[in-house]
């Protein structure tokens, strides 16, 4: 049985301040957190008899079988499952010699928890292991993150960095999307780089752009359009690394 | 000020049956509406004295002058904001020879709501004018689809057709990514062409794959890596295009 505490505190970690005084996470759903068990540290896990039968445990500090109807009263998802864990977050400290000759991503200020799901989710596909995020980004620990990394991030190291400092610090090309850039596709990539993507009002800052090396430009087609609408940046985030990538 | 009889009207039309049975939508929102507002046939807009101050509103059948709160009584958004307009649905039938020489994207049964506007959205950037539905995609009308499409509707039309049917009968390339395709970087791309995107879940169904005439893939990076998950579906559509109109 879950008790009320549990749901209360299976609940508290919808907010931030909770989740980074207890250094606590919650992933939901069946994929997600079959995906995810053995890669993050479980200090609860609540479920249906039914998933504790087809799963393996045995890693979890605490394991307590539910209902349906107690795991609907815990869950913060639209459509809750049968499942819900409750994980240590990781402490994501980056070294210098871990971005040697690496294709890093620095986000500036991505403000929507689904979009930073999502680009976690295309850093996977690429092979991007560490994506610097500024403190203006969204939390990577956000139960709407961490639902559309689907189970990207055990493969991506997401830190949170002071993005000026640590951009001045590397010592490779630093490749942004501006409206002012060289088309994309005659621009020469270099894989040991890092791929600046902005937010998504504003784009990339002020601060940051005098740190970019090398302004590039998504062409929309046909080239020189007015009447557009930008690319979503999670968008914009796939076809870049889709290129650098190639 | 807004009856309670309009604000039942407006959030009727959040039902698929409704929209279609009155041939209406809702678009919500400052800039959306502003960008739409000359589109579409507007049958109704409901917005504050300062919205209705500083636009043109002469095209509408009717107008209404409403609160915020009364704005937000009849939203369908999280965030509601100054106007609603209620519009016509345009009558989208698709002839031919509209599709002559043009690159056109198909999609079979992309279930949710916001892929779906992302894609009009890609589809716009992109300069593809049209996308063929299946019976099974999500409502184009659908107020989330609306609202990620940021506008771009207006100017991308959106059909549904028996896609089966209306692919036997082009007579152009139709390329679609299968996780047994060729490296897209490898292949000869045509933009007199169709481009299938499939299902969320399951990709492109057993009855289109049969049309397909070329098999294409989106390879991560290192090539045949095995533990990775799939691309979003809108992700993949923006590097496929991306590719096509380089």
């Amino acid at each position: 049985m879950l008790s009320k505490a549990k749901i209360k505190f299976i609940r508290s970690l919808s907010q931030k301040k909770e989740r980074y005084e207890q250094k606590l996470f919650i992933a939901e759903g069946d994929k997600l957190v079959s995906d995810t068990l053995t890669l993050f540290k479980c200090r609860l896990l609540v479920a249906t008899p039914e998933w504790l039968n087809t799963h393996n445990t045995s890693q979890c500090k605490e394991v307590v079988e539910a209902t349906r109807d107690e795991i609907v009263k815990a869950s913060l998802m639209q459509s809750p499952q049968n499942v819900i864990a409750v994980y240590e977050m990781p402490q994501n400290v980056i070294e210098p010699e871990e971005l040697k000759g690496k294709l890093v991503l620095a986000l500036d200020c991505v403000q929507d928890p689904g979009n930073l799901g999502t680009i976690v989710r295309i850093a996977d596909w690429y092979g991007i292991e560490t994506i610097l995020c500024s403190e203006g980004c969204a939390d990577i620990y956000n139960p709407k993150t961490i639902q559309a990394t689907m189970g990207a991030l055990a493969r991506v190291k997401v830190v949170y960095v002071n993005l000026a400092e640590t951009l001045a610090d590397i010592n490779k090309p630093i490749y942004g999307t501006f409206l002012d850039g060289e088309n994309i596709y005659d621009t020469g990539l270099t894989n040991d780089a890092v791929i600046v993507m902005g937010n998504e009002g504003n784009g990339i800052s002020k601060e940051i752009e005098q740190l970019v090396t090398k302004k590039i430009l998504l062409p929309p087609y046909p080239m020189g359009r007015e009447k557009v609408e930008s690319l979503n940046v999670a968008v914009a985030t796939a076809i870049t690394c889709a290129e650098f990538r190639k």
